[in-house]
């Protein structure tokens, strides 16, 4: 097996994008990366998107894109995870590069979410929940967090309050990235005076959804060292996925994510890494919930202690465990099948050093962690800098 | 990189499932494939779909269907590529075992299409065609082959009637095939006298949809040799993927189809053989234009010779290109995301001598061509017996 190193990134602002269509955004975050990478061509483009089919009526969107940015005869598909489809298509793209079967591939993450009104989105969300036993039944995403984050708060006896450093300190590293969808801070009083939305999940526990794209090229790590344009040589130590039941009810513990935990596990043994080695974390903050079960099951806290990091200082930048360095998906903002793909452009932006005012101290190993549906599809990759 | 066998190979019939789901489908082909391949775990399942989201409102169908089949934390995605779908979920899976990062994958491809009245069908369907530049001007895929097979009769001067055998063929074929959706011989006379669809393709060039599921579990060739289960071993000596325009009236030159020929290239150079080499090739008849167009871009016949290969007698089972032997997409059926799939199991059985009435005779080496659109997305697999 080949190793796989990053060869160039590019990204778009997660915004409302009313001017640009699914395929411009894919494309500008292509050409930067292409630009970024210094390559005119590549052997596959694979797409990380969730909701073209539902909301954009394109399906064969790989294919789409990849004439729209000129690589017309390319290899090209597109994979889905749900809002895990981003680090989904890179993790493809991983496994065609460490074959030998493609020296370079371009991994692009695409959402165009405001084609669709409200309530299409809302109902187009909910596909990534179990359509027999949860949407059908009228539960949508930020119920069906609510029910967790409920559930978690009885169990370990937290206050909601408790999760306020998660939003706060997204917004805060927020307000230093260009691309991010919300740049304002917010102060605890804010969170705790924020419009409730689906008790206990108030509008400022919530991610916001937005139109976006980022983009990645990797090659073999020959071809990246050779390449040396004067960056650090940063590779993907490791790429796994895992599963667990859609449905929340089917659990065999809710309380854990349990994907989340094995795909983490799998990475770390690819990687050769434990948490205590990691120096920056993108973790799926869809809601506040989700960073407190992400932190827990990736190993940097116990079991229902994941608040505590928090309300410890820990999660800033300098923190012990930096999360959410660029905003996270609660202020960067949450193109859902793009929003993988964001992750691993912001760690690789530490590892680089490239992170301006939240940067990482010496960050040398990142983590990025991608959830499709509520814990259900998990893809966790770990990157070095060399 | 690693060479890639086939362990087992599962199919349910493509039918009107009324009384199964999307999951339950890909159960059933799922269970048969482990069940042939002697497995009851695997490091990954890869879900070729392309309609869960517009028809089933279901995303993240890959985690479901592997929770569903009892491989919970399994590794999981969906991989889309219009109707070309099915092939390009082994081909994720191929890059996956070649890589040395997986030893056991399972393909599935799926589609549940009773789901849908028949408007939203049609306009699921079109999602494969450009949203913008087709879809919106109310293309139907028919009316998109249509176009095509108008224009190849005019610029080469075939008449509607020239077509009669691949129709006639695939037919006779799909008779010995259980698993076929249409097990009705016809005639010439039929195919003549069939009700018109959209001018000038009627109702016996296109073919029916369905819903059906084909899985195939591969693994390193190694492996496949040490299970020794008493059949042949078959490898999978090509994978390659190729892409057009997606819109028609983009393409340099309509009638031919470029990622075919780019797609059928690549997979010959990889597998070392020529067009003269193919003992059997599947090959994407969605519509008889099809049947022509492809046989012309894999190098069996010369541009706008198509048709005369079935004229002359050659496309049976006992012909020089021996085409549809289990009755093609015209008559085993066109469960659109699964098709792919259902093609290289066809190949599988010619290869191991399991195809019956319709056995291509000695076949060594058997080729199945995917396609996603109208010629956009083009995945081509080359099977060899060992």
């Amino acid at each position: 097996m080949r190793e796989v190193a990053i060869l160039g990134v590019g990204q778009t602002a997660v915004a409302e994008h009313w001017d640009k269509s699914l395929k411009a955004l894919a494309g500008e975050a292509i050409f930067e990366a292409m630009r970024d990478a210094g390559i005119d061509r590549g052997d596959a483009l694979y797409i990380g998107n969730m909701l073209s089919g539902t909301i954009n009526r394109q399906e064969n969107s790989g294919t789409l894109i990849a004439d729209w940015v000129g690589l017309r005869g390319i290899e090209a598909m597109r994979i889905e995870a749900a809002c895990g489809s981003g680090a989904a298509a890179l993790r493809a793209g991983v496994s065609a590069v460490a074959s030998g079967a493609m020296d370079t591939v371009i991994a692009v993450g695409v959402e165009k979410m405001t084609d669709a009104t409200r309530d299409e989105l809302t109902a187009s969300l909910a596909t990534a929940a179990d359509a027999d036993y949860e949407a059908a039944m009228g539960l949508s995403f930020v119920a069906i967090n609510a029910l967790l984050m409920q559930r978690y708060m009885h169990a370990f006896g937290w206050q909601h309050n408790d999760f306020a450093p998660f939003s706060i300190n997204a917004h805060a590293n927020a307000r230093h990235n260009p691309f991010a969808r919300l740049r304002d801070s917010i102060s605890e009083k804010d969170y705790r005076r924020a419009r409730m939305i689906a008790d206990p999940i108030n509008l400022l526990d919530a991610s916001p959804t937005g139109d976006g794209a980022a983009a990645i090229v990797i090659t073999p790590v020959e071809t990246a060292r050779k390449r040396g344009n004067g960056r650090p040589v940063v590779t993907i130590a490791a790429s796994a996925a895992a599963t667990d039941s859609i449905a929340l009810h089917d659990r065999h513990d809710p309380m854990t994510l349990a994907a989340a935990k094995i795909s983490a596990e799998r990475a770390y043994a690819q990687a050769g890494v434990g948490p205590a080695d990691i120096d920056v974390f993108e973790l799926h903050d869809a809601f506040s919930i989700m960073a407190a079960l992400s932190l827990e099951a990736a190993g940097f806290a116990e079991r229902g202690q994941g608040p505590r990091l928090g309300l410890e200082g820990q999660i800033g930048p300098n923190g012990k465990v930096p999360i959410a360095t660029m905003g996270g998906l609660k202020a960067r903002g949450h193109p859902v099948g793009a929003t993988g793909m964001y992750q691993i452009v912001e760690v690789y932006r530490q590892l680089i050093g490239d992170a301006g005012e939240t940067q990482a101290p010496d960050a040398k190993i990142g983590m990025a962690q991608n959830i499709g549906g509520s814990g259900a599809s998990l893809i966790t990759h770990i990157l070095r800098v060399n």
